[in-house]
């Protein structure tokens, strides 16, 4: 009794600059390419669709510390730090000996960790003057934070959500609306994209892949506009590492060190965000924790990708990028983990992953909700669908290490709670949902025409 | 920039005690009274309603502390301390010369102040041995913190929710039902007094006072089964207490000492919370603040009802309290602060409010999402529309401060956020909802029967 549970900092412990893990790597991921010239992109190649400073951080190689501006420390504020926690509660649940600490991402005004991209990235699009955003959601997480950061800067912002999510997940809609977004469901008849999808096939109900084709086109020919992305790109996972970073201190005062570290993975964002800062410490042969990316079976890239050049998008208007991919067609089941839904993953993630610096495990679904029940009656967050991957994940390592006889410290990530996905919660008790997963011969014939890396 | 915005306080500042605030003051509340026998309640009449600990907090009159469990505060720390914020963009949105402060109570797992009682109730039943407990809920915030208290003490919950909530606000019943509890539609078949209303009228959709008689009923009349209420009687009040007593530290910190303090009201457990730490130091005459409760113009008792003996419930199996109410039969428009749809204010607050020690104000419906939005847009937190009605209050502080040209330290409590009250907001932005408010006539036809104080 009276063990403490909670570890707080302080405002003046928010980093002051963001980890690049790229000069750190052993062997760098291969370049992008432009989609056009098929040649290796530069910073310059990426300036009409981001900012100057987020195409410059996306290319940076060299940089290990980039500074975060004080008006994004500011606006961290309004959240951050958040706290770690020793999960006492889940462990007694399991009965383990482990000790397990979750990083508490939750507590963010949207309920996630997404704020920690969207804030930098509307900030380098104001300072150089940009008046318009858009972007795709697929659940609404990201829709909800980039809606928050660019209200946060006087910039309008389009967001194009998935037309079954736009119409099923009515709340997270509203609360982009809330923040004073404009809400378009994809496809839509706003962009060629849209058009072409929607005249050949009426009753088509979107997906993320055309949601950012729809997205991306728009920014392109609007002026004064730019595109923001919430997963996959270096700068993005750049701008998570706080999570990492403040964990890392945390777990100093509580005088551990994690021997893993958790993460559930859809394009990499809080994946890379809570692991990097960790990472770097193996990279330099200081410490040495194990890396878990726990992804859906019905969306297996780390697992049983191919690692290929791939598209961002479905119309294929993004960089190509050396990613280990189930092809940029691919449909994923229709899971409630909406952000695990993506077909490809992030070129740092893929380099590591291919260099066995990192790990992956693949969660079916209803295991990542009975995770996420016995979390909600231990600890009482009810977690994200996506985020109950990495609690299940995290049981299993419990439960294998205790078996083993070595208990371990595992840190996991807890990037968003579940309050406005309870309909997933509702069919899961309901028994209504399914463990899907893919075939080798679907995902062969989804990535033969792609080019080697 | 880089000012500081939140004020964290860590685990061990979590208060030991919660303030009584019925010793310090200078003319008590009239007691309760039996229903039955109609004389002074004593705190063994209430033993088949309430857990005995909780009972005597109720009737205890002498201890201006009362200890805090060590196993309470071992829960207390799965949120708490929460963060005090300076809301510097409010600040900024209103172009205010005023210092404004919330405590952010919307960061408990259930998104509101609720667990601060439901905890200590449900730990004060399972030192007794109760296995079962039975509740009421309206909007459902009540509902779900007390589903998450039994669940970390291993009860089994009954919660009987309005009908019209149960189908409008199915996401609350999934957190309900995501803790385990069991929640039933009321009226429900499962009572006598609720038989006799769906009998008489098959689709009465519900209302908190038969909500509240359905679960005092089956509480009676089941063998090792207690009611738990989440507002409205003193111990309620005095668990609550741990808002402002953490507030009162913060503000320290900060350097500053509130003139306003300002709490929405519904049955008075967030704004006692915030409030009677600081008034205490009014009672004791070492400092002055201003209290504000903010109530709904729908539902005016503080401001516009009258002080009469009256029940808690529809069927009227509460003890009397000594209230400012609107009448136990009083029907509420159909505001979406659902929360604040109650007739009658707890007994001390209302004592307070007919000696001058307290103020209040009615907030418009219209006038609380206006206010909602601006905070949003500004802090980034999107409130409960019950909690909206704090901020509009502490708006209009602001303004007529500066007005007067005295800028003042104004501080208020975020009782809960909006996330899953999106709904409300989407009819808000689409100009469907209205202001309400009650004649005099109305008010006087349902308070003429009850007994003087």
């Amino acid at each position: 009794m009276s063990e403490s549970k909670k570890i707080f900092l302080t405002e003046t412990d928010i980093p002051r600059a963001w980890f690049n893990i790229i000069p750190s790597m052993p062997e760098k991921p291969a370049p992008m390419l432009n989609p056009a010239t098929k040649k290796p992109l530069t910073a310059e190649d990426l300036f009409p669709l981001f900012s100057e400073e987020a195409s410059r951080q996306e290319m940076n190689t060299t940089d290990s510390w980039i500074e975060i501006p004080d008006e994004v420390r500011d606006l961290y504020k309004i959240w951050r730090p958040t706290p770690l926690v020793r999960a006492r509660g889940l462990e007694k649940a399991l009965g383990t000996a482990c000790h397990i600490y979750f990083k508490n991402e939750s507590v963010s005004p949207v309920g996630s960790h997404k704020l920690n991209s969207a804030i930098p990235q509307a900030y380098y699009c104001k300072q150089q003057g940009v008046t318009n955003i858009t972007t795709e959601t697929g659940a609404g997480q990201w829709g909800a934070a980039l809606s928050l950061a660019t209200r946060m800067f006087g910039i309008d912002l389009a967001v194009y959500m998935v037309k079954i999510s736009y119409n099923q997940k009515p709340y997270r809609r509203s609360i982009m609306q809330t923040y004073g977004a404009e809400v378009i469901a994809s496809p839509s008849m706003s962009t060629k994209a849209g058009r072409k999808i929607i005249t050949e096939h009426p009753n088509y109900q979107g997906s993320l892949g055309t949601a950012i084709s729809e997205a991306v086109e728009l920014a392109m020919s609007t002026p004064n506009c730019k595109y923001a992305l919430g997963s996959v790109l270096n700068h993005v996972a750049l701008h998570q590492t706080v999570i990492g970073l403040e964990a890392e201190k945390q777990m100093e005062i509580a005088g551990e060190y994690p021997d893993v570290v958790i993460g559930c993975f859809g394009g990499g964002s809080n994946f890379s965000g809570i692991s990097f800062p960790f990472l770097r410490h193996n990279l330099s042969g200081e410490r040495h924790s194990r890396f878990i990316a726990a992804e859906p079976m019905a969306c297996p890239k780390l697992t049983r990708g191919a690692m290929r050049y791939d598209y961002g998008d479905e119309a294929g208007y993004t960089p190509l990028i050396p990613m280990l991919t189930l092809g940029h067609n691919f449909e994923p089941a229709n899971i409630h983990a909406g952000g695990l839904r993506y077909h490809g993953a992030g070129a740092v993630v893929s380099s590591l992953k291919e260099n066995g610096l990192i790990d992956a495990v693949d969660i079916p679904q209803l295991e990542s909700f009975e995770a996420a029940t016995v979390f909600a009656k231990s600890e009482g967050i009810i977690p994200a669908p996506e985020s109950a991957h990495a609690i299940a994940a995290a049981i299993r390592e419990a439960r294998a290490s205790d078996e083993a006889g070595t208990p371990k410290t595992i840190l996991f990530n807890l990037s968003g709670h579940g309050l406005i996905d309870m309909a997933s919660y509702d069919r899961y008790f309901a028994g209504d949902l399914a463990n899907y997963t893919v075939s080798d011969e679907q995902i062969a014939a989804n990535v033969e025409t792609l080019p080697e890396v």
